[in-house]
């Protein structure tokens, strides 16, 4: 968001998926180093993007809490500020994979970006607001606000809201203003965005206008209904647990799904990997559907919360015809993406190794 | 069900709401008593109807108990029994007055009766299994199956099940064999049923197989994509919720909707009121669109879990033309009935006041 020709930098190298709501994704192909520009930065929104006046933006800070207060953007902007690197990624990326098509925006490879975000911890307002010792979660409400067109659907208009452990609240979330040092644009929820690292993005709420704290475990319409999945506990029957973590998984950014690459040669396969409770330890590349995996080449350093980047040098077949690739992750725990879909995750959590395909001419 | 002539019994007299899976209704103008005959008791199902040999059938106790068990029918019989009444009511019951219309079987009143229940308190089996200190929850398990259509659903086949607290269960849940004194039969669950006193019936588990115990709260498809409503808690947040107590409510069983009554003559209104966490205290008539309402006479004595009948000699107009009748309960604790629905209960909950129309003649 660097001119005032807005409308063109939206768009501008960005597929649309959606116009209203806007929903727009990087092409993954175009993945370009650790940090991805905001102009490149994937774009979700569920309501019309609230235009706000940073003079006009409260932040109230309530709920379970003995000193209840609310703020304003300059109040947040002289608070001691951090700035932290963290990877966000839509819960519905990759849709477009899935053999069952479902409902949502059909997100392929791009739903996802890495950016530096200079904020305040939300523990600092935390503290400043004296949490009471029964509050359990924190609930992180935005100023976008529609109704729900199905039911089972709350009466009226609702706004994006979700809850994270207070635990986690009291961790490592920023209430960021500035993304690669930039203000945020309205696109990503200026004036404030709650950063929730290591979580799907639907946690990191935009237009951050509210923050509660609740001595009750919270389910939102944006953590049952949606953004939910199911999980096989007690005696493996199904129960709807709300989306949080990332997990592992690596993607290939080059080359792009459907490229031609040239017969006999070396090809360079770029990619990210990120996810998981640990770092990533190991990325595998497999050209003959799974059969064997040859390691790829981890660069930098690991990042706490971000994702990591790798290449691989893969020597393409003499033979003209499809091929696929396919990229795996394992973290440090040991933990190694599924080759298989897990269906109890409906239209989220596509975590599974992907197929990429490419003709050898 | 007490001839060999199944079909015959089990359409005869009630309205059949669905035949896949069967949904039955009693038309409510048929109220007799405090007791429901057990052929005229309303039947709701989600899945076909479980053919259970008492011979084959084995309960399972399980989870987050010491010792797990599990026990078959003459088991069952053997141990000390108990005969409680309890008033069922589908949760779904007066759908038909919704107006503006929902998904769901389209009952009218009769999706509610009231029987007297004999078999064994839920809390010997625990007491026998030794519940763990962890537990916090017990998870009630249906032999009825089959696959959802609509997302978000869980892969493949699911049973029915519903959990409840720990207390609740500890305190007056009953595994029934008999239901006013004759076996239960197919369609209410045979060989066991478990009765939820107070709840609304998707609680009282038909064709019991299992029961576990959980130390976490269960949130299985039938306490939150189904069976659920929106709760204002935190901050007026909505916040799903699984269904639980019975509402209180007052029904009219006659005149019977769309009725004919006589001009100028007293006219006996019949009705039954139940629900809430405390006694009916009071329930009124009104026959002049909710301005003025007069005391409707108790009948019999208070039974806890089970409805009250009422009766009121309404006094008719001598002109003829379209009347309104209405009945609301209050309960000993000082709530009454709400005039209007909450539109945040969805298609469930329907406890508003609901207009009987009739016509003087």
């Amino acid at each position: 968001m660097k001119s005032a020709d807005k409308q063109n930098d939206l768009l501008n190298g960005l597929i649309v998926r959606e116009q209203e709501p806007l929903n727009l994704e990087m092409p993954f192909s175009t993945l370009s180093g650790f940090t991805t520009p905001n102009e490149s930065f994937y774009v979700r929104c569920h309501f019309p993007i609230p235009e706000i006046a940073a003079a006009d933006w409260r932040l109230k800070v309530e709920g379970e809490v003995e000193a209840p207060f609310e703020l304003g953007y300059d109040d947040l902007l002289q608070m001691e500020a951090r700035t932290v690197p963290a990877t966000l990624e839509c819960a519905g990326n990759n849709r477009i994979f899935l053999e069952q098509k479902v409902k949502g925006v059909q997100w392929e490879l791009g739903a996802v970006g890495n950016a530096s975000w200079t904020g305040v911890p939300l523990s600092a307002l935390l503290a400043r607001a004296k949490v009471k010792p029964g509050a359990i979660e924190v609930i992180l409400e935005g100023a976008d606000e529609g109704e729900i067109a199905n039911p089972p659907r709350p009466a009226g208009k609702i706004r994006f809201a979700r809850s994270i452990p207070l635990s986690k609240a009291q961790d490592d979330v920023l209430l960021a203003y500035e993304m690669n040092g930039e203000k945020l644009s309205a696109t990503h929820g200026f004036p404030v965005r709650a950063i929730v690292p290591g979580w799907y993005a639907m946690a990191s709420i935009k237009w951050l206008g509210r923050i509660i704290a609740t001595s009750k475990p919270f389910a939102g319409y944006y953590q049952s209904i949606d953004y939910s999945y199911w999980e096989r506990t007690s005696g493996e029957l199904p129960t709807l647990r709300p989306l949080a973590e990332q997990q592992l998984k690596a993607e290939i950014a080059r080359p792009e799904n459907g490229a031609a690459v040239p017969a006999s040669a070396t090809v360079k396969v770029h990619g990210a990997a990120w996810g998981g409770a640990a770092e990533i330890a190991k990325v595998e590349i497999s050209a003959d559907d799974g059969r064997t995996w040859s390691a790829a080449q981890l660069l930098g350093e690991p990042v706490k919360d971000a994702w990591r980047l790798w290449e691989y040098d893969w020597r393409t077949p003499a033979t003209p015809g499809p091929q696929t690739l396919m990229a795996r992750a394992t973290d440090s725990r040991g933990h190694t993406q599924s080759p298989a879909r897990n269906a109890d995750h409906g239209t989220y959590m596509i975590s599974h190794v992907l197929p990429i395909r490419v003709e050898v001419r």
